[in-house]
């Protein structure tokens, strides 16, 4: 089978064994956003046409090519939803030579009832706490954070938080910015506005807190920005976990780097992670894959 | 006595009668960024030569104009601070025909030891609790918003929030803003943001939620900037005021739309407002001109 994670700016396919074993793996920048006028068909053989020349004939396809601005809308699967549902929701697009599935998203309400919604994150929990019967909390941090509570093995709520895309509208369009300058990474800045965060007075509060500590020489140009991450990380922490996560064990899903500033935040507030790499997408599509009806 | 209200991009000049009375004003550009090549005295006799040669022999100037960046700099003074404090820190200025004087910012410390600086906002809140032995809770609403605790006439303390230009950046350089539309104000969109900022989450998770409830189709495009408006100010004011204001009067300064907001804000925590305008700096720069020792 081929399992492939399509992402609005990123596509990343993998060959797979039927244990789900990685076979041969590729990435590349046909994301969404590179692909005119629709010819998704077209893409997809140009990326993978010789897996499936050589025998291959299930392709699944999970993240953004999925969504409106995709291939073709597979409609979000409500919570609870595990690989079974999201099995039973794939949507076949037409294609030439093999069989071809969309996997659909995953929508939520949060304890105040307010719309929640995922597409891509679904797959790569399944890749990691996919078994029937493992609970949990998961954290795929990024622009986007999601926080994802897993109870027998599937999905049963979560919320997102605007993390690393409100970083980066504060960082590059706000009077905070100006005070910054590149540097190597400054774990010290990002740990005190990590300690920030569970301080009295409010986000935005602490937000004008960057500039004042600037201005008197308190915080060097240098590690501004790892503040300004540490705070809003931070304030994402103490959101999800409360300010005493002891004995907790989050499932961490991202790029390294970024995991490793969020394990170091749930350490701070006492809690433990466990770390997956991004390859949960391929462990998800092989275990959907594998409850789905292809024919 | 002149008075002159000079910040980043406005300057506004008041004629001001032996008892504090305006008996002429002027408004225009000629902010700190217009000014070039350190031409403050050109630009000052620019604006208001004809009042110093009708015999006004003093001018007090707050705002920016008393910043690094401005004419000269008049170093901050630290809480607490009221009229007699600022008069006794003014800064002179050469000047052809007239004494001129610069008005010092304010600094403080807040509860966490992090600090915080006004510049402006000083001599407007002295226009309204100047009186001696005043004491109360001002706000003054905007890009950075502050909140000043007031007594005996003096600033004890204050705390500045990045709302006005958190809501920019927001709006204006993430997905939120792409699923926005110009349209009549929206008060129910605000109000349902304000709701919003009293449930559990966080702000970051909040924000998230104005992308989804669009998404769905449960926010019109042309409500989605008021809610996030409502969402920013219903935050601060929590964090300023708690989640119960009840029997609170704050005195709020700025401008009437602005204003009106904030109000409602308070209003819906169970608090009440005085509303200045923003004359409240003429009546500041005629307090603390009342006070300075001009020979």
């Amino acid at each position: 089978m081929i399992g492939v994670d399509w992402g609005t700016s990123s596509f990343r396919a993998f060959r797979l064994g039927p244990d789900g074993a990685v076979l041969e793996r590729r990435a590349d920048s046909r994301g969404l956003l590179s692909v005119a006028d629709g010819r998704f068909a077209d893409t997809l053989g140009e990326a993978v046409g010789d897996w499936i020349a050589a025998g291959e004939a299930r392709v699944l396809l999970a993240g953004m090519v999925g969504s409106r601005q995709g291939w073709r809308e597979a409609p979000y699967v409500p919570c609870p939803a595990g690989g079974a549902e999201l099995a039973a929701s794939v949507i076949a697009v037409p294609f030439e030579g093999a069989s071809v599935r969309l996997v659909p998203g995953v929508s939520a309400l949060d304890a105040a009832g307010v719309p929640e919604v995922m597409r891509g994150e679904e797959t790569q929990i399944m890749g990691v706490l996919g078994a029937p019967g493992m609970d949990g909390l998961v954290c795929l941090p990024g622009s986007h954070s999601k926080w994802v509570e897993v109870r027998n093995g599937r999905i049963a709520g979560f919320a997102t938080h605007l993390t690393g895309e409100g970083f980066a509208a504060l960082r590059g369009h706000t009077i905070l910015g100006r005070m910054m300058r590149e540097g190597p990474a400054d774990i010290d800045g990002f740990d005190r506005g990590l300690a920030r965060a569970g301080e009295p007075g409010g986000l935005l509060h602490h937000l004008f807190g960057v500039r004042t500590l600037g201005l008197t020489g308190r915080l060097a140009e240098t590690a501004a920005a790892a503040y300004l991450s540490g705070l809003l990380i931070g304030h994402e922490l103490r959101a999800a976990l409360g300010s005493d996560a002891g004995g907790l064990v989050v499932d961490l899903i991202g790029a390294p780097a970024l995991c490793d500033l969020y394990a170091r935040g749930i350490g701070a507030l006492g809690g433990r992670v466990r770390r997956h790499d991004e390859d949960a997408a391929a462990q998800g599509l092989a275990a959907i894959g594998g409850m789905t009806q292809w024919d």
